[in-house]
């Protein structure tokens, strides 16, 4: 590929230089020549910001500027685009994307977490401007997601966005299954491993997840994202042998985070958001996806169902998927963040799914004596929850333990919660029973 | 979603009325207020051409103008773009794409043999005029991969690009797999159900996957497109008894598309682009790739692997993938089309694979007498093959044949083609020989 170029460099400032930052430096010199002609011009860091200067990171930062203040360089002459790769939903990462767009600077951000918390304001701050704000590398890693459903499925009135977005969690429930072990213990090896952070709550209480599928829904329903009210489960309470159970039926359990739209008993459309365990069957193609992979179905109205599948974390995809916006904007490939300006976005409330049919696996630990299970298949169906198959099982030496498994029939979501309630402060139970969606076809 | 815009509509002449032309009046009448929002401008037909103006297609056309000369719409003022859903790789859909261009009207296409054979040139055509030439819906139906690789990877230097693109032919194996049955009876099957045409050839012999793949390896390698280099073995050979054999090893038989690049014996880099039936590990995720499905996967040197699956073929897909482009020009989103001007894109020599390393799946029916099996491998001892496994099984009551199947080690593919070669002309085979790679993990 040739080297002379018309046109001039995209001069870039790059804030944050952890292992993601660092790893944008590393492709755009890696895959310089062939990023300039696809771009169509070169992509030149010019500055770069971190807390810590004296760090050795690696790569060669003396042929870049130094700010130690990195909101300077959205103010900076040279400069045509800011990258911010810190991190955190408020605080610097925000007000730095703030005065980048202000000053009509194109904005790259990989922070799911400020864009789920304030993407619309940011995005309304691009669209004043007519500047770029792109935050491809927000959701799924590597995999070109948010540029499928704002671009790629663009044709359609997409039904149902849906998949496994949290690598971590993903890591371990795959990691249980495999080696049976419980979810502490595989979470520790987590952590040792670096699939896990030291506080790994937003990840296994599923928020991180939830950030992603906030951002998706937005631009796949062309609704105003709306994070707070994602209802969210995380993978702290699923057991070794709740995922024993699961296989025994022909399943495995994942983190699934789901939204859809439905008509309102209004007549409106209501948004439906979620991040939950869910059992997912053998025969579905999420299934398969094992370890820090990640994988986002959406299903339009022409397109019928789409997957897109890759490595959701990681230095190397995540730079991928930063430099590619970087690309769209090298190429003058601006349009509306959220592929409709944010001012035409739908503020669709909220769906209460109590109406929703599904089938669900309960387990319960109950005290190893007599009557326990009428107690628990009365509830059932004094809620009007249908039993499809029931398994009790000894957990073991113990013996004043038993695990009781079942799956239901069909119904609708509230009967569930109704059966539960029915049976909550009931000394019968060991433990507070886990109730699971089981994923539809 | 409002109806008011600023902007005028984008004003669209549709060449062609089989069933992806009406699917894409259909779904422009579907989704109008939504594509109106994600366009910010209406998408709107104007004009329309096909054979028999008389036909009924179950959709209004008296609104649009009729044009009996379809040539006459790239000459239209009323129209921004034309749509080309003719087929056939020249004649009438080559003729209109050029004049199209020529008059500097954006041109949208599904037809990949008319790509596959003359892209360069209306690339050129397209790109002197600084208007956009865009062909999404020519590769894998609805499943965004174009735009994949074109903008998705566009940062990565692609390392291998590799999948499943014909979804008759995915159907027929998958069906052989299921039922058991032999080709020619799954073909015929097919060809009531509509999943095969009458005339199966382009399918069936691999050619219509060809044309795709070198579509995306130019795109993903920057590479000149050189559909004529590329190396097709159809399906057309593939017998129940592969297929039998193959799950016993633990594989199901596809159609693989995959290209790569690599050094050439000179230095410069070369481009193998081949078109093959291939075992595939019920591990991997293409051999979970069922029916009329098509998958990509593509590999880049910091994404990873990535995976795009969905429906290949049929009217909503292929028509949500023409009408994405349309948006992307209402848009104005242009650029080069093979993301690369055509100018700068690397006139890549084939690769001669003879050296290549591969495990192979060999197949022979022989004459059962005492020998056979002593030539046979003395053919693959002679040649360098080391042989792996090997089953010997007679072929039910007829006695006279038996079927020899064995995988090699891993060796260059040019062993296997000499042992083959040793082969030829012996009177012990009683038809010719099997040879089907392994696709690698």
């Amino acid at each position: 590929m040739g080297v002379e170029q018309a046109a001039p460099p995209l001069r870039i400032a790059l804030a944050g230089l952890g292992t993601v930052g660092v790893g944008v430096i590393r492709l755009l010199d890696t895959n310089r020549d062939l990023l300039t002609a696809r771009a169509g011009r070169e992509l030149q860091v010019v500055a770069v910001s971190a807390r810590d200067r004296s760090k050795d990171r690696g790569v060669d930062l003396a042929r870049f500027a130094w700010e130690d203040d990195m909101t300077a360089m959205a103010h900076r002459d040279d400069v045509d685009v800011v990258v911010e790769l810190v991190g955190g939903s408020d605080g610097p990462a925000l007000n730095l994307a703030r005065k980048a767009l202000q000053s009509g600077k194109p904005l790259v951000t990989a922070n799911k977490a400020m864009i789920a918390h304030h993407g619309l304001a940011l995005a309304e701050l691009a669209e004043a401007r007519d500047v770029a704000l792109k935050f491809e590398a927000a959701v799924a890693g590597g995999i070109p997601v948010v540029k499928g459903l704002r671009e790629g499925t663009a044709a359609n009135a997409i039904e149902r966005i849906y998949g496994i977005l949290n690598g971590t969690c993903n890591y371990i429930l795959s990691k249980m299954e495999e080696t049976g072990a419980d979810f502490a213990d595989v979470l520790k090896d987590a952590q040792q491993l670096g699939y896990a952070e030291a506080d790994p709550s937003f990840d296994i209480e599923g928020v991180d997840a939830a950030h992603k599928l906030a951002i998706l829904a937005a631009i796949g329903f062309g609704a105003k994202l709306d994070f707070d009210s994602v209802r969210v489960t995380g993978i702290t309470r699923v057991q070794a042998a709740d995922i024993a159970q699961a296989d025994i039926l022909g399943y495995v359990i994942r983190l699934i985070a789901m939204a859809d739209v439905e008509e309102g008993e209004g007549g409106g459309a209501t948004l439906l958001q979620r991040v939950r365990p869910c059992l997912v069957s053998k025969d579905h193609p999420l299934s398969r996806v094992d370890g820090p992979t990640n994988a986002v179905v959406a299903e339009g109205n022409f397109s019928g169902r789409l997957l897109f599948q890759g490595a959701g974390a990681g230095d190397g995809p995540t730079a991928s998927a930063v430099v590619a916006d970087l690309i769209d904007i090298a190429r003058d490939e601006v349009g509306a963040p959220f592929s409709i300006p944010v001012s035409r976005l739908d503020p669709l409330p909220p769906t209460e799914p109590g109406h929703r049919l599904e089938r669900t696996y309960l387990r319960f630990t109950v005290a190893d004596r007599p009557g326990v299970l009428a107690e628990i298949t009365a509830a059932m169906r004094d809620a009007g929850v249908s039993i499809e198959s029931l398994i009790q099982k000894g957990r073991g030496d113990a013996g004043a333990e038993v695990l009781v498994a079942m799956v239901t029939h069909e119904g609708p979501e509230r009967a569930v919660r109704d059966a539960l309630a029915l049976l909550e402060g009931s000394d019968s139970l060991t433990s507070a029973p886990l109730a699971l969606p089981l994923l539809p076809d």
